[in-house]
């Protein structure tokens, strides 16, 4: 932590802020220069650098050490690559997630994965537990929801994700699924974050709607400090002033995350802009800018879904997008 | 719903709209203008209005029926008036909370209170459970926390309102709590909502981070949809790019909730700006604006509290704001 | 527009409205729904519909005919080509724009654009007047700069593009431009705009910091209805709340613009991410979300550049670049 | 400027960027840590921070110099009061301006002023060249706007402010008005503020609609760095998420832009909120969180006004208003 004093501080102020780091358990190094008095504060110890800039003399407290730990490429330098049952994340392989939106029946999931195994997607998705904005809308079928997923997901070979809402569901989860989400509106929940890290299964973090990068890395370092090293970050858009879009995909967040961290990312259009003719552009668009993997939503019917179908596509869209995003995939020397 | 046509759309295409909201449920009322057709669907079922406007020939989808009920002006015209035990929050009463950000010992909760007792303060905050970005902060006392609050507040004949992070912490809380209050991270926790629903003690909701109006009255919709009527809202700060004070408190916030709901709604200028020399003038802002509450950090000594010192107020700074709020809120006719 | 009445709404009040909207110059279309009176109002004035909102009775009042009339592909459904002496932009031809951020000497725009033309850039840029955030900061060579661009331009066969800031500007870039840059601090600078539909050159219209997409169209309206059909659009990244971009580019501003508006749209990857190592993954996102051209700031020392260099990929990583995006833009149907 | 090297970084490297620093004028400071080694750059050069970030070993790079001066309290500690011919901004004293968003007619203006001046408003506002989003929409009178706002503001004994939009506009608003307001979407229009320099009339500086405060602050310096050192800043809302304001007024601005700089702040809150029942709410709390002025729209017709009625009071609103707001400035010791 660097403590930059004011221009013509007295001397006295400088003796006051450094025997207040030193109380706090900080060794101080003073360098004095022609306008200002820098007091670099070294020690392991938290401290509020708000409450520093309170004190007489102080212009500005700047935090050097950087927040992350088990995240961070320094801990790390390589590629962390998440293999789930030979489907990898990371380290220039690309994970394809697809799937409706909700779990509606047997038969809808049944037609949906049927045609996904198809096309090679080896990991289905649905929502049993629905977060919805309105307690009048559709919540999910919840338990039930999982049954069908895991059975159609044997039935095809394929692996299932889908998202826990909270600590209680977490047994019920490891019965079914191999790869927890953690949805937006869940990314600050620390309690559910902590129980994650007790567990060893993968974890699909979704970055939420208002954080910056720096809290989804923070919100995987509690996954990670309890040990569960599998981590799966996604960037699935953020709020922002324009309202054409649902939300706005940012994509340089990708290259961001991989420069920080070592974790894989994967990117979810189908949320991001809730748009059905916007989920393949924005796909490419993800998968050039180095991507780990995608989350795209299929239903087999989406003008029948019950929840965000107009943000789904169907599944002969997403066969053609996905013959499109192999071949820009091996153009950046990577491959599905 | 409205629904509205391209302009020079066919016949068939108006028809297939027509048709397809009926299979829906819904009743269909045709108005052909000079340019546009408008199709208004009257009914009671869910249905997502972008599914309508994937349709052929349709422009815009509009909806006009609020997605408020129990919340709203209309259900309840007069001004709802939370009582908890004699202290009033709504309606022309502006009721006051302070106390310190975490508790960290009895003898800290013990000087605070007693000095903000004297001050005629008949409700203490404090967080037992501490929601922390980063997993190696402080995270609280935890259960012991709540038992100081209520040992303190008993004492000096307080009322005691405390964060609730998770469904399961539920119980406890009601042991020890007068007011449980939901944090910004939680806001959309539907579990903690529903749960929260259930209950018959007052519950404050804090406005998330980057959550509109309408989502926080649907959140609170939540609540009351489970039966427990008593709800605080809380606006506490909104994420901008501003980054000079940690949150941008939206204080027209409180005439807008005001106008479309009958809830009380109370600001909490101490985590909204981060700064300690900022409060004071968030705080006659709020209540000058019409806010039915404000919940100020206070701490006994906020050099070395083990959180968010540097935005708490000492007690003699609070107690000369007291005075100034008292003396603001008779002007606008309300009283604390 | 369409004028949604409150429920149960007393028969005198919607015929107030109805008279208020007939004089002043609008014809009415009334539609009885269960709930809510729909008041339609037809007609080619302008009205500010929250002075509507006002009016007793009314809930809530919609827009529906578009604010686009010449940008919108209603009124052109095909896509424009804007063909600069041959280079092109927009139908499936990707233009790709490079060169410095600031012009500072002949020597470094000489160098510059020599191997840029090596590598097949046909359009050179360079700004001369830099709009910058401090007056003590370098604002460029004026129309010196212009002058060194032309030349350089002329000896390499490239055309120039350049930022114009004022009114007064304009014949002075007349003289040695092709391409006129309007600069996002700009976009909404009216008279700039009017003044620029009245020349018969290209503009190249940045989107603001915080401007809608509806915004930048509005923008490229004022210049196509004072009779320039050569407007060229560009998305250079919009200010949110995460602070290590220095904006977030909107890739999905893409498929959007091109949705709404026949205009060609490009990107310009250096000025939204302000990091050189973002450039190259940006760039081949936005190709494939279907950009009609590029802006890429290259020095050919970025090290000692006066301005932005930290965002200027050389001339070899360009060269680089360029040879991955052609690849990647054939996948797409589309070729620079 | 702070160099904060990566932990571990060799000697050599180290070396390399005090040279770097030293080739551009620059001192060297080393301060060794334990994990980190610090380089202070000491000089009155102006580099960019991002140039050195790239340099190999450079973790973070952190500016301490204020990028204000002029504007600065550092520059000069009390308050500026600016006099316009008697009325006063800043220093305890709140500056009062009313008057209609546009000038429409004679007959408007002088109904509306008469009433103003009867309530003791001394400065009179009004739009005569009026800066829109949409080119259909009504642009305002030009000059003749000017002209009636003086002969009226003079038969009243008022003063004038009107929004000047371009550097060719000065010299005629010098002829009319007695303070020039520049527009928020004129705040980065640097030749403007350039121009409005070496003026010698007090400026009305908006914030832009997603400035930062420092990027208010740095356009005000362009102005005071010309030699006007007469400005008024002006907070008048800013973008964000939340749809139901027109903008969010940031309040908060007020004492952040009072702890860093000497000049006076006024609010809008008509043009914030653009809602006609906000204004008075906001009002109050503008001026109680120490506002040094307000600027409010008041039409005598506000159903019939050509532009902005819905955000209008009608006179016998803003006399009600104007009477409680100086029972609150009363209580926070200022007046107006």
């Amino acid at each position: 932590m660097l403590i930059v004093m004011k221009p013509q501080t007295a001397e006295e102020k400088i003796q006051g802020v450094i025997n207040y780091i030193k109380e706090r358990g900080f060794d101080a190094h003073v360098s004095r220069g022609a306008d200002h008095t820098v007091i670099g504060a070294v020690g392991r110890k938290v401290i509020d650098k708000r409450d520093i800039e309170l004190l007489d003399g102080v212009s500005e407290v700047i935090r050097i050490s950087s927040p992350y730990k088990l995240v961070s490429r320094v801990f790390q330098p390589e590629d962390t690559i998440i293999d789930v049952k030979g489907v990898k994340f990371g380290g220039g392989h690309i994970g394809m997630i697809a799937g409706p939106c909700s779990v509606e029946t047997y038969e809808q999931v049944d037609a949906t994965a049927k045609k996904l195994a198809s096309y090679g997607v080896k990991v289905l998705r649905g929502g049993a537990f629905k977060p919805r904005t309105s307690p009048y809308a559709f919540q999910g079928l919840g338990e039930e929801g999982l049954k069908i997923l895991r059975e159609v997901a044997d039935k095809y070979n394929m692996l299932v994700t889908s998202e826990v809402m909270e600590v209680n569901q977490i047994p019920m989860f490891l019965k079914y699924v191999d790869i927890l989400q953690v949805g937006a509106r869940n990314m600050q929940n620390f309690n559910l974050l902590k129980s994650l890290g007790e567990i060893r299964k993968p974890v699909l973090l979704k970055r939420g709607l208002s954080a910056t990068i720096e809290e989804l890395l923070m919100s995987a370092e509690y996954i990670m400090s309890g040990g569960n090293r599998e981590v799966i970050l996604c960037e699935r858009g953020i709020r922002t002033f324009e309202p054409i879009t649902r939300n706005t995909l940012d994509i340089s967040a990708i290259p961001v995350v991989q420069k920080i961290s070592h974790l894989p990312i994967v990117v979810d259009p189908s949320h991001a802009t809730g748009l059905r003719d916007k989920v393949a552009p924005m796909s490419k668009a993800a998968v050039v800018a180095g991507a780990d993997g995608l989350i795209i939503e299929v239903h087999n019917s989406p003008e029948t879904a019950l929840c965000d179908g107009a943000q789904s596509l169907c599944p002969e869209e997403f066969a053609e997008l996905f013959d499109e995003l192999k071949a820009l995939a091996s153009i950046v020397k990577k491959e599905f």
